[in-house]
């Protein structure tokens, strides 16, 4: 047994990732050493409640309820605790004390990172936040160290696994989504309030983190268009199968050059339609998957478990042996790279392909009058699809037929503008859907 | 402009690795700067012929065949000679002289890869090789670094691309290996001499690469069991389809606690059977991935190009970008743990499940007679399928019957003896094949 040197650390949040951690850390403490290289010595855990029920069981006189005090002296602070405050306030603390920080926490990343990232600099520590996104899968580390000399031009996230979860069975089962969603609420997968990950606001959060590191520039959180799958309906999912789609809740990063810009960045969150043929098609459960183009690598995927308290603490594990290895060697920290500072666009610049349905007048000369109002609008046709709306009984027709249209790239403004004044023709009778066509 | 650090770089070898390392070095050489937090100077580019045909066009005032001079005095060199000498030596030079090693060189790290690390830790340089497994995808460092706080069970890789376009194509297009091998040697995906390929020598060093960092244990090359590809006809591939499976050259790295060792494990490369809906059965052409099982984290998958000398050469400029802030920051190098040591199984050990497949008489008995011998053998039988084989004409029978056999789970040794006991008794024609299944 090699007589490490021993580094203190202190463990903020004791929940479902956090319990697990600390019984890691305690399970397997003579394996990290051989691989930290330092034994590393579980000073305590800070908790609101010393008596709260816990995944795991863990060693009463390693709790406390008193942050501050646990994250002096210590040289690596793990903090699991979630939300703004008092995370902020105990990792600048810990920065500025000499600690390298290892976080899982997506939404203090999301919208205080420049602050967390600047303060790890100006003392030379780092911050780890391999869990903050796709739990297991390691994605930051190969986004900042492996791509460090490549250009990413595109990454197309699955970031969330409840609404893959609920988007999946609604596609393999043709079911409604309320119905899917109180089953995975029943299961675990979903929260009593699911508002954070259905309306897409995790994954935007994941979105602006990843962005940030892959091109290089501070993205706020606020920069990230954010549509939620709550417009999803079956009927919806039965049409994109039908055409050989799937549609995914995507987290979108891409590097743009456009008719206006030099260089920009474009970050959005929305349910899109994806071919089944693409890798993030298959993709199934509360699995997460992040495909990344880039320059010189070509496309990557990296796939696993996207959240869990287990699968998560084993990315807050890799961290913390990666500080603990830091520590030891000396040194300053690595920075995070935000030089290449490019404008984030606004989503009206975005450009993309979309899947228009329409219903409209069953009689001659629609699609000629819906084809020009889309040429006007900029809008070039690739693909349309005519369907006769059978009657309630199923067999006359009901004087309405449905327009599946797909579009060649075009830019979402002009798109927007287009739709509007399709709704507002005669010949349509109503906009059944606008869905974005992502990967191809 | 930031007035950054100078690093000298040395790049050894100008092949299609080589000649896109020092391009994209050059045309990005102040994006790269921002990323590395230093300048990143191309010193040279030793060649063995400064007048060879190259990829890329490259400045003929920085070739030079002397590479011992070259070395001298440079921060980081960058590997990418291939073979063992001069490589060797030039490695060990320049972590002498205390320069970070980036290779890519898979041939050297699994025959000489204890020698190399050794040599780094004595000085604290680090070596770094992201670029000799799975070409662009980033695996060494997820193996390395986010799985360091986790305990990997099993690895299972397509780390080469030429079998896996053969096997793909003779899947998809119900061909025979000798056309398709041809197609593939035409059009750059096979080697004139595929010998290095398609029995497996690639794999297997890349195997002995992945279980030493896996399992923080050095695998020798010889201790990797090795069958290459070219036992599998059509006939094979045919029959697995029609059984759900697809045959993938696998690389297998295992976490084995068997009935007659504490902890070891086994490292092996052949052709073996996959179920259709294992997510490496979806990997296609000439691409890799590498499927990891670990403890905490789950299953994780890594996809993308798995060569080509511009994808490879990303992987290379993000281990120099790495290189480079490590070499800033100062400190010591990252270590390889060696520190678990475990003992490599010797395949016969090895517990798998096998699809076996006999031509046998057809008449009443044999069956239970089949079933006997492997009873004996203490191979457990799962599944059997019985097809009667058509005479020559199409229409009568032959009075030979084919047994397609799969097991449970059993000793490669036990089931070597009892194929080795069918193979010599009455009822059984011949041995047609036997095939290992994995991933279930």
């Amino acid at each position: 047994m090699i007589d490490y040197r021993r580094l203190r650390v202190a463990l903020l949040g004791a929940g479902s990732v956090g319990s697990q951690v600390a019984d890691l850390l305690l399970a397997h403490s003579d394996e990290l050493a051989d691989r930290a290289g330092a034994a590393l010595e579980l000073a305590g855990i800070a908790v609101r409640d010393l008596d709260a029920p816990r995944d795991v069981e863990l060693p009463r006189d390693l709790l406390t309820t008193d942050a501050d005090t646990l994250i002096v002296g210590s040289d690596i602070v793990i903090e699991l605790m979630g939300g703004i405050e008092p995370a902020r306030s105990h990792i600048l603390a810990a920065l500025n004390s000499g600690a390298d920080v290892v976080t899982g926490n997506k939404a203090l990343l999301a919208t205080h990172g420049a602050e967390i990232f600047d303060a790890a600099d100006q003392v030379g520590a780092s911050v780890y936040y391999e869990a903050a996104v796709a739990g297991a899968i390691p994605i930051i580390r190969p986004l900042r160290d492996s791509l460090a000399g490549d250009r990413v031009q595109r990454i197309m996230g699955i970031v969330n696994g409840t609404t893959n979860y609920i988007l999946d069975r609604m596609d393999s089962e043709g079911a409604e989504m309320a119905d899917i969603l109180a089953d995975a609420q029943r299961l675990g997968y979903a929260e009593a309030d699911p508002t954070t990950d259905i309306e897409g606001f995790d994954a935007a959060q994941k979105a602006a983190i990843l962005a940030s590191l892959a091109f290089h520039t501070s993205v706020p959180l606020d920069a990230v268009h954010r549509e939620g799958i709550t417009s999803i309906t079956k009927a919806e999912m039965d049409a994109a199968r039908h055409a050989g789609y799937v549609i995914k809740l995507l987290a979108v990063c891409e590097r743009v050059t456009g008719r206006d810009v030099d260089e920009a960045i474009s970050v959005r969150v929305y349910p899109a339609l994806i071919r089944r043929d693409h890798p993030l098609a298959s993709v199934h459960g509360v699995n997460n998957a992040v495909f990344v183009e880039a320059e010189a690598a070509g496309n990557l995927m990296f796939y696993g478990a996207g959240a869990g308290g287990v699968q998560t603490a084993s990315a807050v594990l890799g961290d913390v042996v990666s500080a603990a290895r830091r520590h030891i060697a000396g040194g300053a920290g690595v920075g995070e790279s935000t030089r290449a500072n490019l404008p984030v666009l606004d989503i009206g610049h975005v450009v993309t392909r979309y899947q228009v349905t329409l219903e409209v007048d069953d009689r001659p000369g629609v699609l000629a009058r819906v084809a020009g109002i889309l040429s006007e609008g900029r809008v070039s046709i690739a693909t349309v699809e005519q369907t006769i709306q059978p009657g309630p009984d199923g067999t006359a027709g009901t004087g309405s037929a449905r327009l599946v249209i797909g579009t060649h790239k075009a830019v979402e403004q002009d798109l927007d503008e287009t739709v509007q004044r399709l709704a507002a023709d005669d010949v349509v009778v109503r906009v059944v859907s606008v869905l974005r066509v992502e990967g191809d």
